[in-house]
């Protein structure tokens, strides 16, 4: 674990200074794995609705990175930890997002891929990367991989990486509202940071903070109905699911594409490929969906014609309400035009919910007399929010204008 | 309703420029009474616990006359309200507070006023102010008081400037919190605007914009118990109150005060010399606070003291825990030290209740199809926040060293 | 020039709410030549030093036409210029980029287009573009255009676009800072708006916004220096151009290329060929780069992944110091290494000049007195400045690490 | 040197949160004497123009203290400085202020007292302050006091502490942009701090953070012209100078004051009496202000109600063109009238100066090769400003309306 001389910084729009004093950091983040990260917008389709939200998961992986750092500043972690410990903290925060795809839900959904699976899988296969995570030992990498697939090995640091109130959490809520431009996104993590102890193995957070949890759950609520679960991005990602899987339907049938789609092929032949699947990017898709539009597969064209252009699809809330229109929508296409042009899809999302059984799911609040309670014991707020705050929206998108500039 | 030739701005760290057109706007600002508010403190005694809550009802008054002038952006309103509405409006705004005394809370409480009352009537009454407001014409001034005692006559201007969401509230949230540098007063006051309505001389906000009002009405909820409530200001609150009430028992026993104490005596005798009352703000009561540290009367002295040099007195919840403990205390007083040394008080916030039968306690939301229903009806969020996001708070405070310093 | 029924509204970090109130506007956002500019990154290269600079084109001309909405309320402006004077200035300032091309430095060295040509061009002769516009009127196009290639016809309007002051730079610069996370773009537009005045149909700005001025060019400068030419976004910028400059040889050669580079191909056998130049962004650049990291011609191989992968080049200022060491340099490489792997570049930039002599490049400063100066006379510390504030630097770029990963 | 168990923490809007570590700041903070700076506002008459400006003496000295403790971040600070020396470094910063007055500039002038001497000796001589200090060693309140008057003994603490980028201007800036609202004070401190290095006992900066200094020199540059010496507050100062200058004559003449102004002269009769200078503070003055609104003094009552009710004077350029103007205004006035209702004030602010001779006068710079240069010496930009960019203004101020509401 050689500190650096000099520390390095890089200098963030959300955080200020992102200070990195491991040589290793520095030499991950140099890896051509992590640098694809550039090539990956974090939010997919909502710049198209919030023109500001064009950051990269690279940047998220630093802010995540960053949180991690801070969290280091909490006495009961500082003074626990390894060194060692630290290191696998900070790095496997920098790496939760490595396994990440171009507009990930899509592409994860019609290629059958896992994320955080690819993302163990690159941290443990990848040369470059590997080699750098060998510096530290030659369990180093098998270990980041096992907190990102929560294997149970190292529980506190998985918490702290992924749980109800994490380090990825933390920036990403205060990272999209900062591009988007939303005022949702306002969490204190100043007082965050600052109430977090650790308890048994556990991270609880003290009782004279609970409003700063309140806070940002009902932050993190707001923005996925503002901004995550917009109708309109959720409409783009429908379009982009449709293109998936109409260039893996053609591939199928043989199809000959006058693109250079052999990145794409290989990893739908054999998903174990890795060295194909890091070739795919916002930057490779993005260039296969501009060809596209000289396709001479008319659906493709379409398809990717509607994203570029955007030619918004339209969408109606699933009820008794619309079912006849829904039916009529549908009856007016063709076989092939439904399976391209409409979708139903579900997205759900409660502020806090104290049902689940994993370890994370809840967050845990200590008293002043030192005792340990569940958020939902101490919360009046968050219980009843967690039925009433829960939304499930159910919506059917079509095409709409389906004869229009290229069919 | 004189238009000025050339805007006059003020900068606003909360809102940018804040701009006046009307002639009569200017002249109200530059009456004795309304800058009389530069001199008391919005917060009173919230600044012991945020140092940088110094701010004062001035600058708030502004903020709300600001808001004002922004609410006339609603087509709604700019189309539907006569100029003369219009000016009563922003008139209304600016003067909505400019009956406050000094810790104006405390203060009511002992010498039994209502700066509501007092307010209208200092519009009314003022020869100065009314010299002004009567440039518009006979009855501008009776008007603005009718608003801001709600009787009724501008059903739709009152609830824009007291109501569960308002002009008032819309500055003092924002101003507070960033006054105080708490991250709670985020309030999307640009998408609240571009939602709200007027059906049926009625405020209502379109159902697209609930998650802003839910937003609101949280960050409001936290607002009060981070900030407005918390335990250390309300204690200074007390040791004011007491103060008061020591000054007022002096009075009534014709103890001789070294200190100028006359404009206090007046209101006292005469409540309804509102000359006297306008002379009664934070520089007069601190200077009366500071020269008591001089004050033979040993519990002036000691009061004076304890708030002046921040001896924070002690506060237990009231309960059963504690009934033995606050006996204790209390046994240990005499009636004399009883009665200026300790006091219990409640407070309590919902985030938003539907009970109220006033205008304006509830907010009304504007479905597409045109239809109004109320906040309860459309949020569940707020319907269960209204049970469970409801806190009273009842606490029993004493002066803990009560042998110190002084006596 | 049809106002919506409608405004309607774009959430921007930088602005708030961009409000649209024409149809026209909303048309012309949704052309694909307008959409094209959400693929294309407002800084090129700068984002490999600044991750947070990911924000494209469309982000800021969105912006650009929200700052000419704001002159709008210049009174000067608004009581003057007509309805169509009005809606030409906005559309001018919306399409005033319209024809950037891909990382456009570079691409406009080496295949030797000028995007502003381009635009007026693609303004005028785009059919889809060319439709809406001519909803105006047959003119509408035409004017346009000139206002962009500076033709004198309108030298307001031309001074509003593109001046030392300007939309355009109000933009940017703010916009640039808050993505980059640097402190040097805080500049007081509100004042700036303020201070504007019209004086016989030339921009003034009241002598009492001055400092406004000063510290607007101050933080240009220093904007110029710490971010657009940050010694390693240049390194970038001479990396892409000799990629550029291997494809243009390549093609020459009648290489074959695996990637689809028809479009390229067509625009740089005919430039007058627009349909192609359009489809040209970073998207397709992207794509081609990626793809050349399987590329057989290991020249384009390394270049590409030199700039993916963040191989940055060295540099050296050219000075007599370095003059021994640039040569050892030189004389290491072949010619064709010497061609494709070294780079001299010169950027230059004052804080202000008075020199000009073309319309809208003096600042004009509106005494009391109702005289005009020009900032020179009335600022000694920007006249100061104009001599001392200016640099020019002249670096020598050169590929490191020349045999590396790929060759 | 105890380190407290658990560190106390302020909410600051600046700085977010202010940690106090040590038990020894703690019980600094609470004497009655650094509790008064509550009671001083930082920037007098500001108010009466920027009406958000104010904040107090205390928010600014807990932001000293601040900023100090982040300077010990600087390894060539935390390093090298003894434990006892980090203590010295951050009580001196809080206490730097401690000597100031009620408006303070205007007091000084009249009473002819100085506030570092006076901070020095109540940190010497006052008991409470002392005995907290002697906690430490018996020599650390001398040590204070010593680097507070800049004696010598601790040159780089003293540099620090007061010199031409210090951790007092790094506040001050800061909190007076914010509370005013203007765009000025943007200064980047982090970029500072991480260029900050101990060379030979002298601070100096890494030349790579040399726009980060003009930025920082030229936004405080702006900020005097633009509040510090805003023509409206000095006009204020003006009017106070004059009430203070009116109690003295009239102490002099043995006038019998209704108000208590015991302590002022005592002050005025024996500057040495340190008890009663602390009980002068803003509260003190301004209740005087108040009571004077009824005293029998047509002169002091007059400046009262200019002061309060916002009677503000006039001014005028102290030159050629206006010698007649201001002779006639004088002409028109009884030496009595002339002697408080007239004065002429110079203001003087240079952006920077290399001529200083002083310890922490010159800022130094130090260059790739361990080499250090003065600041002129490697910022053009400086150099030419230090000529250009300094500004002297001669004003005469007078009152206006001479016979107005009292006189």
């Amino acid at each position: 674990m050689i500190k650096k001389e000099r520390e390095q910084v890089f200098r963030d729009p959300i955080h200020g200074y992102i200070t990195v004093s491991y040589e290793i950091i520095t030499e991950i983040i140099d890896t051509q794995v992590f640098q694809r990260l550039r090539r990956i917008r974090q939010l997919s389709g909502v710049s198209m609705v919030y023109h500001g939200a064009e950051h990269s998961r690279f940047s998220h992986s630093l802010g995540v990175y960053h949180n991690a750092n801070r969290f280091l500043e909490v006495p009961d972690l500082r003074n626990t930890l390894t060194e060692r410990e630290k290191l696998l903290f900070l790095s496997a925060a920098l790496l939760h997002d490595v396994g990440h795809g171009p507009y990930s839900h899509a592409f994860e959904d019609i290629f059958g891929v896992d994320h955080e699976k690819i993302g163990a899988r690159i941290i443990v296969e990848n040369k470059e990367l590997r080699n750098v995570l060998n510096k530290v030992d030659a369990d180093f990498a098998l270990d980041i991989a096992s907190i990102i697939l929560k294997q149970g090995k190292f529980p506190l640091l998985e918490q702290l990486i992924s749980s109800q109130l994490d380090v990825d959490r933390l920036d990403y809520l205060l990272r999209d509202a900062y591009f988007t431009g939303t005022a949702y996104g306002n969490i204190d993590i100043d007082r965050l940071i600052r109430v977090m102890r650790i308890k048994n193995g556990q991270v609880v957070f003290k009782v004279s903070g609970i409003h700063a949890i309140e806070n940002y759950l009902i932050s993190r609520y707001h923005m996925y109905w503002q901004v995550y679960y917009h109708n309109v991005s959720r409409a783009y990602e429908v379009i982009l699911e449709k293109t998936y899987l109409r260039i893996k339907d053609l591939l199928e049938e043989g199809y000959k594409f006058k693109a250079d789609v052999s990145a794409l092929k290989e990893v739908i032949n054999n998903p174990n490929n890795l060295d194909y699947y890091v070739l795919i990017d916002d930057f490779y898709i993005n260039g296969l969906l501009a060809s596209f539009l000289n396709a001479k597969d008319e659906i493709l064209k379409t398809l990717s014609s509607d994203f570029l252009n955007r030619n918004i699809w339209g969408y109606l809330d699933v009820n008794s309400k619309n079912e006849e229109k829904i039916s009529e929508i549908k009856n007016n296409m063709s076989d092939t035009e439904r399976r391209y042009f409409t979708e139903s899809r579900t997205v759900y999302q409660s502020t806090y919910k104290d049902e689940a059984t994993k370890l994370g799911d809840k967050i845990y609040i200590l008293l002043e007399d030192g005792s340990v309670k569940t958020l939902f014991e101490e919360s009046k707020m968050i219980e009843s929010l967690s039925q009433s705050g829960s939304k499930l929206d159910l919506k059917f998108f079509y095409r709409k204008k389906w004869k229009n500039r290229y069919m």
